[in-house]
């Protein structure tokens, strides 16, 4: 078992990484201070892991109910969260409970967004069980729900007090979530390590092959390039928008086909070659370098082609509302070389209509 | 004009007071530091204020969108709030835009839970229409909704980047909703103020009849007490509490009797009434300082009997759920003396039984 620790002050809080971490309650309990916890899982995980949960719960002496959500991004809304408040509060759960997430981003971003809100603010402790909430969304304080009108729009700010990284139970997974784990730990590489990209490009199939001393190494990795950054910027001033590489677009890309067509991993990998197809287009980046990044997209099982009906005006319109928009100015996240990401407004619009009209033909000077 | 500064580091704010400070747009512009504004007000207040607020706004060269709820406290949902969020999508609002909150202390927790939820937390400020919102609820950051199951259960701590208390606009506000708003003000003199109990005594006919130096007098007196509190202790670990004297019998009158049928302030006043008597049968307080509170309550014109259907039973029931619980154990904020109030769970469960059932008879030994 591995530990690394995010370094942000009062609210700074370890991530364990390793096999089996569902029997060493060990590194569950200490973090649950009061007597309260409510499970939030959902109808996939919960019949694989809940049981286990709930016994190193109720062996420890708590109080335990559960919550089980539909599983699927669509279903990430306010809605589904005014749901958990109803079990909170029919179970009297009071203001020194714990939430306790089991499941993929969703059940985290969802739970760590009730634990915020719950009386203004309740414990929380992410048990993610899908490689890409392992390596992403369970480690940085990120919560929220999507709108209608636009994805996690509507959240908060809130730091788990664990995260346990089991990466035995991604056993369990399958092969299209896998891939979309895949895509966000590309991403570290991309942004900040070259080495990593290196790394990956060696052992990217046995991570395929799920060997889990490969897999420990990969999660380990990308939460430490996570914990770097966000411990640097916990607020998304500045450089923590840099883990948004491929967001702008892949948002744009789940926004049209509606949540959940599209998983959010497979969204990002296309984002990311549509941001290192703009990096070459802009003269940053040479046009290897973006089919290097293509080439281990597709070993990893990633979709590399947007939607084909999608035009470039569809994309510019959908992308108008992303978070990354300040002072009404679009701002991208860049490539300035494999391992260097920039976030920029200073990048030519005619490119961009190039890059968002380039379809399959990414990384290609077009016909 | 009065000016207060409520003292959280770089979370601290100005709270201005005076006369027509919506004619003053410097108490406001150099509040708002992005070029968006939504200004969420409702069906009674924007007929009255809204086009002036506008008129400063769009004179700063602002872009100004609106957001208008239905009147009332059965309008605090999470669903009115995602209404808020569809408003500011409509608009293309970014993350650097401001909500203004113009009204009373729904309009002020609604808007201020939208501003900390929206993109995960945008910028804030408050101009309290009434009187409660002004000397309550506008300044400290607690924000949030109800819940069918429990008042202000879903929330989040939000600071105002400036409060503007026009005691003008107070004369719009009908002879009910005054004196609701009376009742927090007497709050602060029973937690820590015995000289301005004192001063309310001889004061409560001048501010009944609205004389605006009073008025701001009380209003000044009464937010430079709650921002002492707040600074002292802003997320509520300790010592805020106190500022829920009457809270948790309030909002068990609240809850049984749906949210608006009883104003907030009224069931605070009753709930007051009820902490001193308990704190009396406690052998805290004199018969005498129960009765001295039940005076200056009707001298403001505010209810002093309970719901006379409510049962002990009912009451307890309802106060279980309340935030004060901790370690599923009721606390509650009682007088050790006037102006001087204590959070405790150590009262004699048959003496708050007796206070539940007191009725008309608050104050006096039970027949």
């Amino acid at each position: 078992m591995e530990t690394l620790h995010v370094d942000l002050g009062n609210r700074g809080y370890p991530i364990f990484i390793g096999e089996n971490l569902l029997e060493k309650p060990e590194c569950l309990i200490p973090f649950i201070t009061g007597n309260q916890v409510l499970v939030v899982s959902n109808t996939t995980v919960a019949p694989l892991y809940l049981e286990k949960v709930i016994k190193n719960l109720t062996d420890a002496g708590k109080q335990v109910i559960t919550h089980i959500l539909p599983d699927g991004e669509q279903f990430k809304t306010l809605e589904q969260v005014e749901g958990i408040f109803t079990s909170l509060l029919k179970g009297r759960f009071n203001r020194d409970c714990s939430i306790a997430a089991l499941g993929g981003g969703v059940v985290g971003d969802m739970s760590g967004f009730a634990a915020a809100c719950y009386q203004r603010g309740v414990d929380f402790v992410q048990i993610p069980t899908t490689l890409l909430s392992q390596v992403d969304s369970s480690v940085g304080g990120k919560t929220g729900v999507n709108h209608a009108l636009g994805k996690n729009m509507i959240g908060a700010f809130k730091q788990p007090k664990v995260v346990l990284a089991d990466v035995g139970v991604l056993d369990t997974l399958n092969a299209r979530e896998f891939s979309a784990g895949l895509a966000e730990i590309i991403k570290y590489g991309l942004i900040r390590d070259n080495h990593f990209i290196v790394w990956l490009e060696t052992n990217i199939e046995k991570m395929m092959m799920r060997d889990k001393a490969v897999v420990a190494e990969a999660v380990s990795r990308s939460c430490r390039n996570k914990a770097e950054v966000v411990a640097a910027d916990e607020f998304e001033t500045d450089q923590r928008a840099l883990l948004n590489l491929g967001h702008t677009f892949g948002h744009a890309i789940e926004t049209s086909e509606g949540y959940g067509s599209w998983l959010h991993g497979e969204a990002v990998a296309t984002g990311m070659l549509m941001a290192a197809d703009l990096s070459w287009r802009s003269g940053w980046i040479s046009q290897e370098d973006v089919l290097r990044v293509r080439r281990l997209l597709l070993r990893a099982g990633l979709p590399v082609v947007p939607p084909v009906h999608m035009t470039p005006a569809q994309f510019l319109e959908l992308m108008a509302v992303d978070k990354k928009v300040q002072a009404g100015k679009l701002r991208l996240v860049l490539l300035k070389a494999l391992g260097d990401a920039v976030i920029t407004a200073d990048f030519s619009w005619e490119l961009l209509q190039q890059t968002l009209a380039a379809g399959s033909s990414l990384g290609q000077v077009s016909p």
